[in-house]
């Protein structure tokens, strides 16, 4: 399969976020192999689409919950912990495998709608997720849920992922579409020694240790109180060095940071999130400055309430500026680059979140047929990137491609019958509401 | 003219947002006649149009330079002062009335699409901007901007509006679609006693005065040196007592809050911009206990960049929440209510900003078919509006209609051809940008 797409604009979302002008993206059997101004280009066999917006990297979600979705709305005024209490866990412990299946095809759709080609999701019954990320031509970094909590088995949950990557591979699926990772929840439904069991298990196996972090004051206090901080407990505990995903991460320390920043640790910022629970402001010029790898994440769509990754784009920044009363901390160009590279680089991956040879063809399209770009196509490059990401957002993504498959065109899906999946989900919600 | 409109829901957007099931809303003539449950409606002599989603009244934008959108996304990055001295004012100063009547026109239809009805606009070249509004079908309170700075004589910009509405009217237009105002800048770029004149003015006309108030602690320094504060120098100068409306009203003190609700001063609070220029956070949930009548505002899309009121209603919420730390604070409900009710309130009108009887027919139809309502349109009360407010919010808006004229259909302008008016607003930015 060859693809050669030609705009106007392309985005590479390279270090320095820059703004190439009639340009191509060309593509052989799902990946990237040349990236550049169109009248420089090589020669090239296969078909061409010209394309009159911007092109730019698939978007990557660090943090969710996607499936969810089922639940999205409920008891959204509720405080935090009453709000779990109250609604969420009840609801989850009657969710089964199909009702996550459900979740998560909507899900998939939703945020390929908005842009959003990869997910890194923490949550239950991964083969039914994975499943419906496949269909809707999505990609996804499963991480599989782990608690110690009554009712669930951290060490059985542990042992389903192990054996999971040792039958399939760490990556597998079309397009490597499925890469599995470790889920557990957090330092406070684990004891360190098992994180330290389940970041053995992980580092062994080259893959992901994704973890809630300091998401809010009112929790970790044991933890916190004993170790100094959460950061510090899983240093103590050998879980950093490996791939590990550090989600939320709203309080921490100067040496938290200068320890996430020295081991590598990717961070996974939920502006979003944060303000509607009031969960509190992360500290994200800080670590940018420190150099750690902040991607931006949704968390689940009943804290959002939506997958919308340009969405937090805009409040990462937003939220950097007015918390620091400094509207030079954070640019449009920064946020983009959050929102794809940057993602990409907190998730321990180097094949997305970039339009660039040797990654894998996961590409949006945005039409420039928005009040938003109004000023024009032609306007300079810090304009242009203001437009995109301060202005039209997702509104105008019209086309996404994933490892070069077609799986949004004019807005919508081209796999999955939306309205079909958004029936699903409904028949989901009647039920869980009535039992 | 008789219209039904009957939906399986209605918020009216009452004092207590009462959410109606299977409900119409009656217009006449332009107007509401009767909203109700359907079970219970009096018998319809008209037409009668059924909708499969939400309806609610159309959102009051309480303080925009629409205009502006010729200029969105110039110089972004830049800190506040150097923004509007490097971009901002030189650009302007080359804008002529059929460059504001391009950029309000385009902006009508943008605000429409969103599902805002009305804005408060204070910028210049008032007829060429009324005659944009009346093109679109939108409605507007035009405040004519007046200063007293080099190259401007703030005593015939007064003139100007004091003669206009003597000649037409404070209200005109078809479906009273144009009130005037007086748009004096701030007490920065205007002297006290020319304050208290433009007040006497507006106040002899029943007239709205629309200031700039205490948006950034950058300015009103020798302001605030003498009087204390921005509100306190407004009540010396015999300015309050009319109808006031204070935009951003940023950094007010507790006796200013109260100086504002015993003196049935209505504020704008316009949260995206205050973060994007790192203005600071307003007082928001003080102001709303204390009964300051407080409204939305997206100010002008150069400052946003773009004119989305529901998003404006959303970071209220999310911003009111993390910087008090407190998911309570702001509901969905309450924000969604400071978006149409609260804005009628505080620019002063009883005769939009609701569905009742009596009030124009500013209807908006928000579509069910988005994943943010696939948990179901009969979810309860408190989830469905979780739904429209944090999760669907302006991208479900499938029609509009202003004082009953059905001026959005299918997400598009019936009256403007939106490829048209952005190519007008392409025009005018390259010239600016090439002169």
């Amino acid at each position: 399969m060859s693809l050669r797409l030609h705009a106007p604009v392309v985005l590479p979302c390279d270090a320095s976020c820059t703004v190439l002008r009639d340009a191509v993206v060309d593509v052989v059997d799902g990946r990237i192999t040349h990236v550049g101004a169109a009248a420089e280009a090589p020669a090239f066999d296969g078909e061409v689409r010209r394309l009159s917006g911007i092109l730019l990297p698939g978007l990557v979600n660090t943090h969710a919950h996607s499936p969810m979705t089922v639940l999205r709305g409920l008891g959204s005024d509720l405080p935090l912990l009453r709000w779990l209490q109250e609604q969420m866990w009840p609801n989850e412990a009657k969710m089964t495998a199909a009702d996550i299946g459900a979740g998560m095809l909507l899900s998939a759709v939703e945020m390929l709608r908005y842009g959003v080609t990869t997910s890194a999701e923490m949550y239950f019954h991964g083969r039914e997720l994975v499943s419906s990320v496949l269909a809707a031509g999505s990609r996804v970094v499963f991480g599989g849920a782990i608690l110690d909590v009554p009712g669930m088995d951290w060490k059985a949950m542990t042992e389903d992922i192990s054996s999971w990557i040792d039958s399939d591979g760490l990556v597998s699926g079309p397009g490597g579409r499925v890469e599995l990772a470790y889920g557990p929840h957090s330092a406070y439904t684990l004891a360190p020694a098992q994180l330290t069991e389940i970041a053995a298990e992980a580092r062994s196996r080259g893959a992901l240790f994704m973890v809630h972090v300091a998401e809010s004051p009112f929790e970790d206090e044991a933890q916190r109180a004993e170790h100094g901080s959460v950061p510090a407990l899983l240093k103590a505990s050998d879980v950093l060095g490996g791939r590990v995903l550090s989600a939320h991460s709203v309080h921490l320390s100067d040496d938290d940071i200068a320890l996430y920043a020295a081991a590598g640790v990717g961070v996974a910022h939920c502006p979003g999130s944060n303000m509607k629970l009031a969960s509190g402001i992360a500290r994200v010029p800080e670590m940018l400055a420190a150099g750690v790898a902040v991607g931006l994440g949704t968390d689940g769509p009943a804290s959002n309430d939506d997958l919308d990754l340009f969405e937090e784009a805009r409040l990462a920044g937003l939220l950097a500026r007015v918390s620091t009363m400094d509207a030079t901390v954070l640019t449009a160009a920064g946020v983009l680059l959050m929102a794809t590279r940057g993602g990409a680089r907190a998730l321990g991956r180097t094949d997305i979140g970039a339009l660039e040879t040797g990654r894998w063809a996961d590409v949006v399209h945005v039409s420039a047929d928005d009040p938003s770009f109004a000023t024009g196509l032609d306007a300079p490059d810090e304009q242009l990137l203001a437009n995109l990401v301060w202005g039209s957002g997702s509104r105008a993504v019209m086309d996404v491609w994933v490892a070069g498959d077609h799986v949004v065109a004019g807005g919508e899906s081209t796999r999955v019958d939306r309205a079909e999946a958004q029936a699903g989900v409904a028949e989901v919600a009647r039920r869980l509401r009535s039992s």
